[in-house]
C-alpha cells in the first residue's frame, strides 16, 4: 500500500508512494476536507486541477445526512459525489465530541445528540467501521477516543487504553477488499502515554498511523515535540498521518519531523473567510487597501484565480457576500496548499529540503504582521 | 447594431444579430443577472460554456458597491469581472423603487436610501448615465420612472410623461463610442399610454426599446397584450427587449409576440431556492422522493450536471445547505435557458416555431402539478 521513495538526509522526511484502487497519491500529501461529500463550493475538476487525488469524508457527518446506507444503495462515495480520486474517511470521533449537541463516552461507544436535529444516536467501534464499509472508502479511521485539551495524565491515559481496546474491535470488523485501516494514536501531550499508545496500536497492526488530539490549543512546540517523538517509534514502511493540521507552516514542520499525510479545514474554510495564503504570507482580502488593488492574490501564483482576477475585484465579490468571492477564495487556498505540498516532495527528492525551508520562512518575513485578528490562527 | 436574420411566417417572431464591441449576439436572446458584477456562483468560463455572450450588470447595485468610478478605475466593467462578452447595464430604476429602503421620486431624479446602509442617494437621469458610461457597458438602459402594479390611469400617465422627459436627458448625456442606448415603454396595462410611451420615445429615437413595468403582478394574459400591442408599433429594424421576464414559458410566449431580448433572475434564483428547470417542467430537489433517485435532473439535458450528478446527490447538497449544490444547480437552470433560446433561434429560422410551441407544450403535461408551492411562480 505504501512505499517509501525517498528519505531526506538531514530531516526523517520521506517522499512515498500511496497506491488505493483510486489511483497513486505521492507523500507528503495535502487531503482537503469534504466531510458531507463535497469540499465546500470546489468541483472534482478543480480539485484535480489543484493537484489533489485523495480527499477527506466524514463518517459522523455521511451517517447523520444522507446516511450511510443511502450512499451505499447509490453505489458507494466516490460514485454519490463523482470523484474519481480516493477517499479518506475520518471515524468521526472528533466530531461526536466537538459538534454533537450532547457526547456521552462508554466503553461501549459514543453516544451524542445530533447537532442537526437533538436526535440521539449510538456509534460503536463496529458501528463506525460499518459506517465506511457502507460508504466504501479507500482510507478509514478506527473510532478513537479523542480527550479534550487540556487533559489530566489520568484522562489521557484513560483515552489511551480505550482507544487500543476499540482498535481491537475496529480491526475485527470485515472491510472490503481495497479499504485500508488506520490506528490513531492518542495520549495528550504527555510522552510516555504516546509512547504507550503507539506501541499497543503497533503491535496490533494497522495499514497507517494516525496522530490524534494534536493542534487543539497546546503550545506549537509541544505539538511538534509529540509529532518527532511518535513518528520516531513509528515503522518506516507504514504512512503516517497528522490528523487535523494545519497552517503551512505546520505541515513544513510535520514533514521535517516524518509526517506524510496531512489534513486541515483551513484552506475552505479560510478562504470562506477571506483569508487567502501567498507565498509571502496570509491576505485579508477584505482590507480597505485592497479596494483598488489590480495585482492578483499572489504575483507568483499561477491558480486560475491568480491568472485571472484582481484583488479588487476578490475583494468587492467578498464585501458584497458573493457566492463566486468564495469559491475563487477556497481555489486559491487549494491551489496554494496542493502547490505547497508539490513543492515539498520536489525539495524532498532534491535532497534540498533544508533550503525549501529556509526560503519558505524567508518570503514571510515582515508580511505575517498586523494578521493577529486571523480568529483561527492566533 | 442590429440586423433581423429570419422573420417567422406565422407570429411575429424573428432572429436577429446584436453587434457589439464585446460580440454578435443571436437573438432571441436571454440575459444571465449578474447586477453586483457576478452571476451569483458562475464564473465567465461556465456562462460562456452555457451559451451566453451578453449579462447583465445594474447601474444602482455597482454605484452603491464598489463604486462606478472604482470601476472605472479598473478599467471597466467587464475586465473587472473578467467577461468577455457583453454586457448591458441596467439603470437600476426598478431597483431604487423595489429594493432601497425608502424612495422618493421628483422631476429632477430618484432620492433613496441605500438598502445597505441608510445612506441618502439621489441619481438624475444624467447620473444615471454617467454611472452606466464609467462601467463602460456595451448597452444602457435610460432612467425611466417605472410605477407599481397596480397603478390608477393618472399615476401611469404621470410615468409615462416624466419617462419620456427623462430619456430626453438621457439621449443628451455623451456615452463611449461603443455604447448603444435604450429606451424604456412604461404605460402600464393602459394600452393608449403604451402607444403614447412608445411614439414618444419612437421619436426621439433609441438604439432598442424596452417594455418595462410588466411581470409585476398582472395576469399574464393582460402582459401578452401589451406585448402584442407594443411591439406592433415598433420598427422592425430595433432590437425589443422586454424587462425582468422571466419563466421558460413567458420567454416563448414573449418570442412569438417579437419579443429579441429577456433578462431574470429566475434561473439563478431558482437555483439557489432548489427549483431546476426540465424539458418536461420544474423538479423541486429537495423532495424526498428524490433522495434515492440515480437519475440525472433531465435524462434529455447534456449540461455538465446531468452529465455527471444524480439527483440523489443533488437533493443530498441541498438539504445540507452546501454550496457546490447552489452552484451546481445554478449552472444546470441557466443551461437550461441558454439551451432553450438556442432552440427557439433554431425553430425560427427553420420556419418550425409553432411546432416547438407545441411541443413545449405538450412536453411539460401533467409535470407541473404539485408545484403551487414555488414562491415565485405562483
Amino acid at each position: 500500500m505504501f512505499a517509501v521513495q525517498q528519505n531526506d538526509s538531514s530531516t526523517p522526511a520521506r517522499t512515498g508512494l500511496l497506491s488505493t484502487a483510486h489511483g497513486h497519491i505521492e507523500t507528503p500529501v495535502f487531503m482537503p476536507v469534504g466531510s458531507l461529500g463535497t469540499v465546500k463550493g470546489i468541483d472534482p475538476d478543480e480539485l484535480q486541477a489543484c493537484g489533489y487525488g485523495l480527499i477527506l469524508g466524514n463518517a459522523y457527518h455521511l451517517y447523520l445526512r444522507p446516511g450511510h446506507s443511502l450512499i451505499a444503495g447509490q453505489g458507494g462515495l466516490h460514485k454519490f459525489m463523482q470523484w474519481p480520486g480516493a477517499i479518506l474517511t475520518d471515524s468521526g470521533g472528533f466530531q461526536m465530541v466537538s459538534l454533537a449537541d450532547l457526547c456521552r463516552i462508554t466503553e461501549d461507544g459514543v453516544g451524542f445528540k445530533s447537532h442537526l436535529d437533538g436526535s440521539w444516536h449510538q456509534l460503536t467501534p463496529e458501528f463506525c467501521m460499518e459506517i465506511q464499509v457502507a460508504l466504501g472508502s479507500d482510507i478509514m479511521m478506527m473510532l478513537d477516543h479523542c480527550p479534550p485539551y487540556p487533559s489530566t495524565e489520568f484522562q489521557a491515559q484513560e483515552a489511551v487504553e480505550r482507544t487500543t481496546r476499540w482498535a481491537k474491535r475496529c480491526l475485527a470488523v470485515p472491510r472490503q477488499e481495497h479499504q485500508f485501516l488506520f490506528g490513531i494514536i492518542q495520549g495528550g501531550v504527555y510522552p510516555h502515554l504516546r509512547q504507550e499508545a503507539a506501541a499497543q496500536l503497533l503491535e496490533l497492526g494497522f495499514d497507517g498511523y494516525a496522530l490524534g488530539g494534536l493542534s487543539l490549543g497546546e503550545e506549537k512546540e509541544t505539538m511538534f515535540r509529540v509529532i518527532q517523538d511518535v513518528t520516531a517509534q513509528l515503522p518506516l514502511d507504514r504512512p503516517r498521518y497528522l490528523m487535523g493540521v494545519g497552517l503551512p507552516e505546520d505541515i513544513v514542520e510535520g514533514v521535517c519531523r516524518g509526517v506524510d499525510m496531512f489534513d486541515c479545514v483551513i484552506p475552505t474554510r479560510h478562504g470562506r473567510t477571506g483569508w487567502l495564503f501567498t507565498s509571502s504570507g496570509r491576505v485579508l482580502i477584505k482590507k480597505a487597501q485592497y479596494a483598488r488593488d489590480e495585482a492578483p492574490i499572489d504575483s507568483a501564483c499561477e491558480c486560475p484565480v491568480c491568472r485571472r482576477y484582481s484583488r479588487a475585484y476578490l475583494r468587492h465579490l467578498f464585501v458584497s457576500n458573493e457566492m463566486l468571492g468564495i469559491r475563487l477564495n477556497t481555489l486559491h487556498n487549494l491551489w496554494y496548499y496542493g502547490t505547497l505540498m508539490a513543492k515539498i516532495r520536489r525539495a524532498i527528492r532534491n535532497g534540498q529540503l533544508q533550503e525549501f525551508r529556509t526560503q519558505f520562512y524567508q518570503a514571510r518575513e515582515g508580511h505575517e504582521q498586523g494578521l493577529e485578528q486571523d480568529p483561527m490562527c492566533a
